[in-house]
């Protein structure tokens, strides 16, 4: 994701120096114009104050020590952007710590995919309304045309983004679950030509449909898809947004029993029998995080 | 739906005969060139055998009054299209029946809401071949561009379209609950700008989010909308497509926990209190709904 954005951001005419934990990306985006950072102080000393210090890692601790070492190296009125999947509670703590020392701090959601963020992604934005005016130049290269909105102070955008994570699971199973009655049905359908007429001209057109579709075209049968579905972006997290959301829904005492029980699918699929319904109903879903995200599905 | 079918059929060259129990859509598309049968039997001699009949008229009892009507007035080799959502089942029996008289019988699932019947429909086929490639310039006047599929025999149709409104059913509740979640949240947000963004470039870009949105622009609070969301595409209708994607399900043992949460909260619906976070939800739900296909909800 990182370097599908830095490429974008160069492409469209912002100056980037790049710095990662593992040199072999960063060594790619070289070669398209950025500047390279051996070190987290060789990027400070690369960018002139007042700082915007774009951070794209694996949300959890990662960003926790990040930022901890960040903190002690930046100046007053830097701006430190979140573009990862942070929870929001994790996001409002960050920006305190930050804020004691004067930095900035900004959350961004991203969503869009591997292309998206290649090619314009679609960006959720939560900070200080004055924060937002000064990155507005850099979000509007990132962006696919007016695919970015500021949503209100810190926190904002990775809460919003949390809960399209989890109308995103909550759509993908429907999917999901809709492909596997379809394939076990008495009809010998097609499924390459139902979700071809499912995503023209239905009431349930999307790219969700779109993605299941171009997976579908490949192997009707999925047969190289894993059955056992991932949960949020990265490998190895075990609870992510989807969780998230449900914990926030109890909070705000609204009921979601649609997206609880797309998350416990997700949980549980490591269980469901080789060569049952259900199987090919989570290939499905597996089948779209890997369209769209190059999330790991097990082939 | 159906005079807005007959509208688009007319203005792509298609002579249509039409007939309806109330006569004022008749007289309206009669305007339009449209040529109006007084009854049934006015509508059979109107038209040349083999003729094609297409049936619009809300699945249930209705479809098997009209069609027991019309066996015993129809010629061997007359095609009866019924392009209502029909329960599969029911489509077989009726396929059986009119058989015994050599009438031929199609199943069309229709989707695309209101605007598509008028300007080009996504229109899901069962069938047998040589009734399909019969009845093919017909489908294609109805249908968007390359939306018009043949599914499989008869029954493969309507079964297609059933599994489509399941789809649809848990793909809305999900909308609906993340909608609820951040009109409750604790970021003041506006709506209108959490939607725009999620349908420009997100993973969850899709019609139904669009159509949230258009409501949403006109009113944040969805005031205007009832909270009670109705089933099927007919009023008064108790179950209808997502209660029959459940049941399939089971029979085919696949689970669908969404899907049924889904037909869950609809059922229930009623019985949400006003102003709790549920009861926003539900209005998501249903101003979509009323969106695409003017499904009634009480205003």
């Amino acid at each position: 994701m990182g370097k599908n954005m830095v490429l974008r951001l160069l492409e469209k005419g912002i100056e980037v120096v790049v710095w990662n934990r593992s040199p072999e990306p960063a060594k790619e985006v070289v070669k398209s114009g950025a500047i390279r950072a051996e070190s987290l102080d060789d990027l400070i000393s690369k960018l002139e104050p007042p700082r915007i210090i774009w951070v794209m890692v694996t949300a959890g601790e990662t960003v926790d020590e990040l930022l901890n070492k960040l903190v002690d190296k930046l100046n007053p009125n830097d701006l430190v952007i979140d573009g990862g999947n942070s929870f929001y509670k994790d996001t409002l703590r960050r920006s305190k710590m930050l804020s004691k020392k004067g930095v900035r701090f900004m959350d961004v959601g991203t969503s869009g995919g591997i292309e998206g963020a290649r090619h314009g992604a679609c960006i959720m934005v939560g900070g200080a309304k004055e924060d937002f005016e000064k990155i507005e130049p850099v979000l509007e290269a990132a962006a696919k045309p007016e695919a970015y909105a500021y949503l209100g102070p810190v926190g904002a955008g990775h809460f919003a983004k949390t809960i399209h994570n989890g109308i995103e699971y909550g759509m993908m199973e429907a999917i999901g679950e809709g492909a596997a009655i379809l394939k076990h049905s008495p009809f010998k359908y097609d499924l390459r030509e139902v979700f071809r007429i499912y995503n023209t001209g239905s009431i349930i057109e999307s790219r969700l449909i779109g993605w299941a579709l171009n997976e579908l075209k490949e192997d009707q049968n999925l047969t190289g898809i894993s059955s056992v579905i991932g949960s949020g972006g990265g490998a190895g997290k075990t609870k992510a947004e989807g969780h998230w959301t449900v914990d926030l829904a109890k909070k705000l005492c609204v009921d979601t029993p649609v997206i609880a029980a797309s998350v416990k699918v997700r949980d549980r699929s490591d269980q469901d029998k080789e060569d049952s319904p259900n199987w090919f109903r989570n290939k499905v879903v597996a089948a779209m995080r890997w369209q769209f995200g190059q999330h790991p599905v097990k082939k």
